[in-house]
């Protein structure tokens, strides 16, 4: 392919003196090298493909980054990316030292705000917004946020405070009907009502267009549309929630038409406070395989173009558990499933199918999906979450006040836990170590392989008596770690007993711990199973070291590696105490295997730390 | 008063036998009740004033425990403790081993869930009720909520799965137009255009009255139910946004005409799915002084009957912060202040009055107010949000994702940290220590006294260059602290500089450890103002001492301690350790001196445990 048009684009400006005609051939060079690059780097593909002429026309009628985009999660911003300076930067994508998947503010002053969890956005924009209207800058912020957001909580506090702000904000509603999966909830039902009524929209629109091209000012304009939604609402006779809630609604229309696209947008910047525009698009536009299979193109490695076939990858931590629950709820009736649109992501597609009324995808809504499992819980079903690491965040509180509070047994099925790769900044699961390690009685547990993970989960279930969380990395377990020998349930160690060098670790890395301690010899591995509380007999293991390195797969502060050490400090240990981890800082995108190295987790790293120590 | 008809309510069956009449009697004498204890021990008042008939309905209509109650944050379910057996043991109510202020499922079997933080009933709710569905259990859950938590995102994550659940779940809207104080955003307004359309329920009401006394079918009722909505439909015009999302919409109804509400629920109790019940009610009903200023008499201390006036109490570090931004702002119109619906709890009362443009009450949207503050922060503007510490854990992910990953300079000014005393386990402030020691490049400060808390402030707008939390306790400041002599901004010390035996604390225990230290003589004390990151001066002081005793008002999860502890360690340190600080459990509730007692805090304590570890 020839990027005639594309590779012209310097900057926001370039695109401005393009006309319909050559922005549609622009977006189909788009179209092209995002499925090019994303078939060799990987990434977010349907959602990129649905948002390219959207974006097109933001560029064409918003003058960035004087007007200010932000994107949600910011996995559909890969064409802003390529229309603000980053076309030939864009094949380093997701790669290490390279173009970010999502927003990233230090990569180009365009990008806003660092993006990665969803539903942000509009809480972002109206602030941006209303510190211009403060400063009298009348300047514009848009917010892009997809349908699958406003599952999300957060965006309802944002839109409850934005419907009754004069800001010039406009909140881009991005409706293609999907989550990362289908989307879900009342919500949701609720947009298939309004895109069955198209013919609101054209009404407006036409009337509008024509406003827009007399030389009236914007008083005017002001005033025709408070005349234009009177008719409306004697017409169609129902406000939409979002007038309700104080926005000027306009839409629903077809988010592949540029020319309609521009001038709706022009439409809504000639608005003065919040406005709400409802865009309908198609997730995966554009690639046959991709419209067929939105949610598998969703996130995506590496793949074949013309056959759509990812390259296989081995079996995972989230497939084996999506098995283990559904060999358990074969016999177990109470056993639940929850998550948070992550169906397939987190392994439940095969139990989704087996047991539907027991699988409840509840949204981009990890609050929710606590305080409803705690309420399962204490009418006598068991509840199982499963959430990536870097999402649990989201439900802190909950996790506190909902469920270590009530004493309900609520399992925590933790998911990318670690370091994910090529997400970066906002994914990597390194601070739920940390944060559950604050909640009361909450038991974690870190395994380190497959049959680990099973008999975890087993555990969990069916002898513990609290909440629990079982924590796993993405990707595949290593068979070297069967080379452990179990102490008890909560650990095991490998390597010389006698030895005054101690290394402990938990999780993924214990299989480079392994490793290390074959090549160093005089050196004994303690791995943890649980990780909180720190199980008892470890301490009477290492009391008597001389030096005792931990090595942890996530955020030092407040990890298991600190409380491992006040717990030996505070028996009187006298050894040397060594902690490697991260410290108290952002880790960015590369591979697992670099970010390991780089960060002094792997084998190689633990030798030369352990040599240099001595 | 004599408590003739509540002194005989053992148990909710009690009610049963009792007639309109006699319930409407009862309700008085439960007014009275309310009034008379809460103007002993504070507590809440008007949230629960407004509530009288509405429980009593409730309990006249449902059979609890075997229908479920949840009542959002709790503090309007003293009704339901008079009516479930507690009576007699009322007049214990917020005191040390007493009746909780809030629900408490380890105090009665008819309180279904700790209740505390705003927004979680109907996620609790459903839980309940989906898990009753799945047993086959048909008997009811009922969650219970004001309109100032529908501004709190989690109830809209519920609603939205509650729409398309077929559990048997009502959520009762106690509509009185308040949240703690007046109640904000695009939603309070949408509700208020409702309440004008009360013709509405009563052509309802009556049709479905004489349904109920009709010995139909329940099919019956529900295809009428169907018919009826039609006509609705057709006469109002609108739907409402309760009826968008799939639940069936009864309301808006008199919430003190036990008759009414009765009907009402018995409506809501013959459909099968979710319900939401609209009722208005009166914040502080039936005590004058409560009705005419609700907010005050939302939460109160011991005040007089006749005259509604409050026991004064000192000057508080609210009233400290209030004043210092205050003074701030004459000079810097860049300085906006942020609550979630606290501003008066948070002594933003007289800045809401002086700068309106720049005052954000969000509602109880703890997460959007943060990633709002980045947003206004972005773009110029100093965005301080004050925030009870407890409240603050609601928005862990935004701290992380929002404001530390974009490196923006939000304040957090960091209320009620530490224990809160009366208002027990769901409210004491003990983990925001741990919590924002995890988020990368966070600053946080603990002053000890009020000048500290001015020079915190005034340095976290003006001279630090990230995100900044300044914490500070409920109550006023102890003069003793100014005896300190302080090294650097960071720490002050006390006491003989050159014993071997060092204690290190910070915040409002100062005061206690100042006073050990006179008594003991043989003791150095550090007082942190910063306590993240540790400020290195304090390693060098303490290194070489042969005992280091920290005492911390805090969670020792992830505490400062820890972090000292493990810092020492690594650097060598061979002298003895002990932390003092609350070990992975929830506090109780008992006064604050109650409390710093029996967690081994106070001056007593603080000796006691120095000379038994000699």
């Amino acid at each position: 392919m020839e990027y005639k048009l594309l590779s012209e684009i310097n900057s926001p400006k370039d695109i401005k003196k393009l006309d319909y005609t050559k922005l549609n051939e622009l977006s189909g060079e788009i179209r092209y090298k995002l499925i090019e690059t994303v078939s060799e780097n990987g990434g977010h593909l349907a959602s990129n493909l649905g948002m390219v002429e959207l974006t097109v026309a933001l560029h064409k009628v918003f003058d960035s980054p004087k007007d200010q985009f932000v994107y949600d999660v910011g996995h559909q911003c890969y064409t802003h990316k390529l229309l603000t300076g980053r076309y030939e930067s864009f094949s380093t994508l997701r790669t290490k030292g390279g173009i970010s998947g999502f927003t990233r503010p230090t990569e180009s002053e365009h990008d806003i705000f660092f993006s990665g969890h969803s539903a942000t956005s509009v809480s972002a924009g109206l602030g941006l917004a209303q510190a211009k209207a403060l400063k009298g800058d009348r300047s514009h912020v848009v917010s892009v946020i997809g349908d699958g957001s406003f599952t999300g909580g957060m965006v309802f506090e944002a839109l409850n405070n934005g419907g009754r702000s004069k800001a010039n904000h406009i909140v881009v509603l991005n409706d293609n009907k999907m989550s990362i999966s289908e989307n879900v909830g009342a919500f949701a039902k609720y947009l298939a009502v309004i895109r069955s009524r198209p013919q609101y929209y054209s009404f407006k629109a036409n009337t509008e267009k024509v406003l827009n091209k007399v030389p009236f000012g914007e008083k005017i304009v002001k005033e025709l549309y408070k005349v234009k939604t009177d008719i409306k609402n004697k017409v169609y006779e129902k406000s939409t929630f979002f007038e309700d809630l104080g926005y000027r609604y306009m839409g629903p229309i077809d988010g592949h038409n540029i020319e309609n696209l521009c001038d709706a947008l022009q439409s809504a910047k000639s608005v003065n406070g919040p406005v709400l525009l409802h865009v309908i698009t198609v997730k995966g536009k554009g690639y046959e395989y991709a419209e067929k299979d939105p949610s598998v193109f969703h996130g995506i490695s590496k793949f074949d173009v013309d056959t759509g076939e990812a390259i296989s990858s081995s079996k995972s931590y989230s497939d084996k558990f999506g098995e283990t629950l559904c060999d358990l709820s074969k016999n177990d009736e109470s056993l639940c499933a929850i998550t948070a649109a992550m169906g397939i992501g987190t392994g439940l597609g095969k139990f989704s199918g087996l047991y539907p009324e027991r699988f409840f995808d509840v949204g981009i809504a990890e609050e929710h999906a606590v305080t409803f499992a705690s309420g399962l819980s204490k009418n006598g079903m068991k509840p199982v979450f499963a959430v990536y690491s870097t999402f649990l965040q989201r439900c802190y509180d909950q996790l506190i006040h909902d469920v270590a509070l009530q004493k309900q047994k609520v399992l925590l099925a933790v998911d990318r836990a670690g370091f994910v790769g090529e997400d970066g900044e906002t994914h990597h699961g390194l601070f739920d170590v940390a944060f559950l390690g604050t909640v009361p009685g909450m038991k974690v547990y870190s395994p380190c392989n497959f049959n680990l993970l099973e008999a975890d989960l087993k555990n969990a279930l069916y002898s513990e008596e609290t909440a629990v969380a079982v924590r796993y990395p993405r990707g595949t377990e290593n068979e070297n770690t069967k080379e452990l020998k179990s102490v008890s349930f909560d650990y095991s160690v490998y390597g010389d007993e006698k030895s005054k060098t101690a290394i402990v670790t938990y999780g993924r890395i214990t299989a480079e711990a392994i490793e290390a301690v074959k090549e160093i010899k005089d050196a004994f591995l303690v791995s943890l199973n649980l990780i909180k509380p720190i199980p008892e007999g470890v301490i009477d293991l290492l009391l008597g070291r001389k030096r005792v390195f931990f090595f942890e797969e996530g955020q030092k502060s407040a990890g298991v590696a600190e409380k491992l050490g006040i717990t030996l400090l505070e028996k009187g240990y006298k050894g040397k105490y060594s902690i490697t981890a991260v410290e108290d800082k952002f880790v960015e995108q590369a591979s697992v295997n670099e970010l390991l190295s780089k960060y002094g987790l792997n084998k190689e790293a633990m030798i030369k730390k352990l040599s240099e120590e001595f």
